[in-house]
């Protein structure tokens, strides 16, 4: 799956920590929790992945209704279910305010004072661009802070869901075939966006074609792609491959096993941390590629080529010295960054930021998320706009109380489960000795701790929250909610860990965008900025490859997800719906189901849509193979392959598994 | 499962790398890859757990015969299968040699000279042992190095399956429910010696009771358990919990997600790496446990007062000033340990010390194994005997041309996968650019070298290894071999790491020996030495807990089995075994299935018999409760049990589930 991707929060206030889809109006895409989506229709259809849509699925289900395992269908408009927290933005328009921000950054500003005005320009920038077009308005920052621009969204939040199909069939073939061709997956989900109560009357949409693409065929791909590494220092990345990369890897490892062993204690358990737990296994097999191919000679002589090139134009124009020392900067800032990465994992904000915000390492679960957002919240709001941390500003409160405020179900048992694990996580990291450890845990065992804070707090409740909103810091500490205080306590160090962190950070951007700049100079725009979860558009051709001497085909088809049940005994997770095995003889089989191009994507990518040259819509991408996971540093097409489900497919399956012909007919009516 | 644990190798010549039985001719007490077992009929038949004969169940199994998954029964001792590297070994007799090992570390010596003169005393008993009685002569340290016994075993290396369950049915519930408690575990098997080709005759062995104990009834337990950390100062059981244990989750974490993925491709991966699925999540599963123990401030302040009351006594005697300074040196030792841990770990032996060595952690796999065996035991066969590492000397002969030669299958893709996942965990731990990872990984990538190596070794071929062995350093040398060249050209670094590491051991071991025989002073031998895989004797109650308020029965039963599977709608890993649903009808289902008792108990302990007043065998133990993990590092009989099959639900199932009257009648043949 290319979705929960790390999204880099620094400078952009992406606030990842809360799902929203993006869609750009004319060929239109959409972003959840880090993935894309499209319009499909005149009335608000919008067409995206399942495990896009998931974290909204798991949160709209219960015990009784658990549309992730079963799926679910919208007979009626008025039997769509309202997402609790989705928002869904769309993009309207682009503009390079570069020259605006860094006027703000006087030359000899400390990295602090810089780093303060630069964010004060953005926050400006955004505030007077939200009120004079009442649009969301987020400055953007491209070529590693060589380019800013401001984009500006529409936004829905009252998104409904349409259709989404069993995750059993959506995420085929489980965790061992994520990442892999061929593939099976009918990996997508319709939600329809509303305003003012009715659906939202769409101009740009895609025009539905029910036949795909043909082999060889070029198309063409728009999407939000979350974070590319290709313009990192080999220094960067080296320190990516020896150590950060690894240390994700570890708490993905520790998460899944944990999540997995509690799953399978009962049904109800499964279902609870599902999204999580999948959340957990994609980015694990995600990093575990991408360890891969940085740990590949091959490829890593291509990114250590691609800077000598640069470095050793570079060297022959004295006039370009501070450039030279740019690298040197951004080393040493580096260093630091690595040396207060531990206390900022900890108690700041875990990286990579991964789909549905955890809060910091050491406090993982929803309900620590709701106390620092009420502290912080409170803090931030009497501060001057621009002074004010990124996701705290004017022109991201709408998607803060929409996080703050969810409804989404918080249950006692997963977060003492998450609590506990995270809690000794952090004791291990620090010693039993460290005082904050001491200080947090307050005497007690780290499962003692966590039962005591999570029976013991109100913030469960969303009255609970919404009141103290409207308060101040005083109502906060006089509600002696122990959640909250222990918010309350930690944020002091939290806030230092991020002030070293964001100093070394602006260094590092300085020194990038001193690097962009040379790089314009010899290259131009020829090479397009690292993604940054906003859109990008890209091409590929339907085309295989080979992979140890073997032909790998474009397409598969329904007969060979058949074969693929047959062959592992219609076990998990290779095992098909009751309603695929029953309708199988209504279906065509010999219908293309998915199919690979060479376009270059990267997580963020998923649920974009695949258009012909015509402009139709003839698939959508959910996920690449797992050569093509080298795209995260380096451009390739040798292998590297996006995966996506036919639109024919698509139809097919609507029409003949899932009774949904009113869904064909909208997605199918003329423009 | 309490199988599976770490065992201390600097001063035991344990030989824990080849599985093996010990039994006491007495109360026969049994281990296997760190478990224990007893002689239950004048035949030689021998019980265990099914856990412990698991190891053997893998490797006489093939694609075809599938003994793990579908269980085993030999109607006739014809058809009792060969155990491919199996060794069961029974201890005859023990003897005090403390002063003659002392004795041969002169005072004054450097820890290098001390631990030399050690090493060869301790071999030169051995040797004059195992010539004067042609019995397997191990010297253990007890008290870490208070105290050293002459262990002298009888050996059985012809040992044959009888009987085991479904793997389903020995661990039902699988991980989920492992250490935990109520359970419904059939957790048996039965094996049987053999002398010159018929089953061997046994004076020795326990009567059969087909009762099984009543509640509140004192029981006796005999075992081999593994290590226990009860002697441990305070410092040392810190650096455990903040930083050793963690470390090895981590690994355990990262091996059981590689393992679970690959074995959910296809039915055949999951037989191949089933055995070592299982031992990952044990062990993982027992440390965290261990860890959140040593996390519980209740637990470690009883830990602190314990050794604060022999200080204390240490300190009012002005003559123990060297006492004193012992845990200073113990300190000190810890630290450089600590320092060359990693590279001792990834290159020399990976601990802790688990069921079926698996080499350092840096080469995972069956085939490094074997070059490092042949490459030392060529080396090391040309130094007189004292001088050698413990495993490469003549009392060890046996046992390593047991593991050496043994005919267990060794798979490509397996051994690529845990390669190419060692040799990536290396080269994140140390770095691309550490030129012993970049000579290992010879210009590749962990993937490309793991092929390159295990397609390129011919170790695979039992006649090979055997033509070798007979050998010298040039004949290993000439075969051109990748995996050898590899062994070889690793063997320095690692014996240097584990020199520098032993020399510290040394120093913590006079140390130790210093404070224990302070402790003997105050306390005499009325605290038990600390487990080192050796003969132990228990007791315990048959007696439920209280937990979380609610009060937990002594025994289980089948009914409650039958309920277990039906909340869990028979899916996996609660589903029951077919032959267990059409002989529902046959079974009585009160009666009672496993039992806790308060009995003191640790890793190692899995497959005691437990025993009742007129020495008659009335269970058998397979595990302990979450709460049992604790008895690492002190005894509690609060809520910590061990938890057993009842020696009424084994004749039960044999005769009404398993059609195995004949093996009831042996068992209950009268004496």
């Amino acid at each position: 799956m290319l979705a929960d991707v790390q999204s880099s929060c620094d400078s952009i206030p992406t606030n990842s920590r809360c799902s929203r889809l993006h869609a750009y109006r004319h060929l239109p895409c959409a972003r959840n929790s880090g993935g894309s989506g499209s319009f499909v229709s005149a009335n608000g259809l919008t067409l995206t992945n399942h495990h896009v849509g998931l974290d909204t699925l798991q949160k709209i289900s219960s015990q009784e209704h658990n549309y992730v395992r079963d799926g679910f269908y919208a007979k009626t408009q008025a039997g769509e279910v309202k997402a609790t927290d989705l928002e869904l933005n769309v993009l309207m328009s682009t503009e390079d305010v570069t020259a605006r921000v860094n006027g703000a950054v006087k030359a000899g500003l400390s990295p602090d004072a810089a780093s303060a005005a630069r964010a004060s320009a953005i926050a400006q920038i955004e505030k007077e661009s939200k009120e004079k077009t009442g649009l969301r308005s987020d400055v953007v920052t491209l070529y590693q802070g060589g380019v800013y621009h401001l984009y500006r969204y529409k936004r829905y939040d009252d998104v409904r869901l349409v259709f989404a199909p069993e995750q059993q069939m959506a995420f085929y073939g489980g965790d061992p075939d994520n990442f892999e061709y061929p593939r099976f997956d009918l990996d997508i989900c319709f939600f329809r966006v509303y305003e003012n109560g009715q659906p939202a009357k769409i101009e740009n949409f895609l025009k539905w074609n029910s036949r795909g693409p043909g082999d060889g065929e070029l198309t063409f791909v728009s999407g939000s792609p979350g974070k590319t590494d290709r313009q990192l220092t080999v220094d960067e990345l080296a320190d990516k491959r020896d150590r950060e990369v690894p240390n994700w890897l570890g708490i993905f490892n520790r998460r899944e096993v944990m999540l997995n062993a509690w799953s399978q204690r009962s049904f109800e358990n499964a279902r609870r941390a599902r999204d999580d737990l999948f959340g957990d296994q994609n980015n694990r097999k995600r990093y575990d590629g991408y360890v891969a191919a940085l740990f590949d000679p091959e490829i890593w002589m291509s990114i250590q080529a691609r800077e000598q090139k640069l470095r050793a134009a570079i060297a022959r124009d004295p006039k370009l010295r501070p450039t030279s020392a740019a690298y040197d900067h951004i080393k040493k800032a580096q260093t630091e960054i690595v040396r207060i990465a531990p206390r900022y994992d900890y108690i700041e904000q875990e990286r990579p930021i991964t789909v549905g915000y955890r809060g910091p390492r050491a406090f993982y679960g929803t309900l620590f998320k709701y106390g620092r957002l009420l502290i912080r919240a409170i803090d931030e709001r009497a501060k001057p706009n621009g002074n004010r941390i990124a996701e705290f500003r004017d022109s991201a409160r709408e998607s803060l109380e929409l996080d703050l405020f969810s409804t989404s179900p918080v249950y006692d048992d997963y977060e003492i489960l998450r609590l506990t694990d995270s809690l000794t996580d952090f004791a291990e990291k620090f010693g039993a000795n460290d005082p904050l450890v001491k200080q947090v845990l307050a005497g007690k065992s780290p499962h003692a701790r966590a039962v005591e804070l999570v029976s013991g707090t109100k913030l469960k409740d969303v009255a609970f929250r919404k009141d103290l909103y409207t308060k101040n810091a005083k109502a906060l500490s006089a509600a002696h909610d122990p959640m909250l205080d222990l918010a309350r306590f930690v944020d002091e160090p939290a806030r230092n860990a991020r002030k070293i962190h964001d100093a070394q950070e602006e260094i590092k951007k300085q020194a990038y965008g001193e690097i962009a700049r040379r790089r314009f100079a010899a290259e131009g725009t020829s090479n397009y900025p690292d993604a940054t979860f906003t859109l990008r558009l890209s091409y590929g051709t339907v085309r295989g490859y080979e992979e140890d001497g073997k032909q790998i085909s474009s397409f598969t088809n329904f007969e060979g997800l058949y074969q693929r049940a047959a062959e592992h005994e219609n076990k998990p997770p290779f095992d098909l719906p009751q309603r695929w095995i029953d309708k199988k003889s209504n279906l065509n089989l010999s219908t293309k189901f998915n199919f690979v191009s060479d376009a270059d994507i990267i997580g963020g990518n998923s649920g974009s849509p695949v258009v012909n040259k015509a402009g139709e819509f003839v698939g959508i991408i959910f996920d690449g193979n797992i050569q093509s996971l080298v795209l995260d540093c380096i451009f390739s097409d040798k292998q590297a392959r996006a995966v996506s489900v036919d639109s024919a497919a698509i139809t097919e399956t609507l029409r003949n598994v899932y009774d949904a012909q009113p869904l064909v007919d909208e997605l199918t009516a003329p423009k």
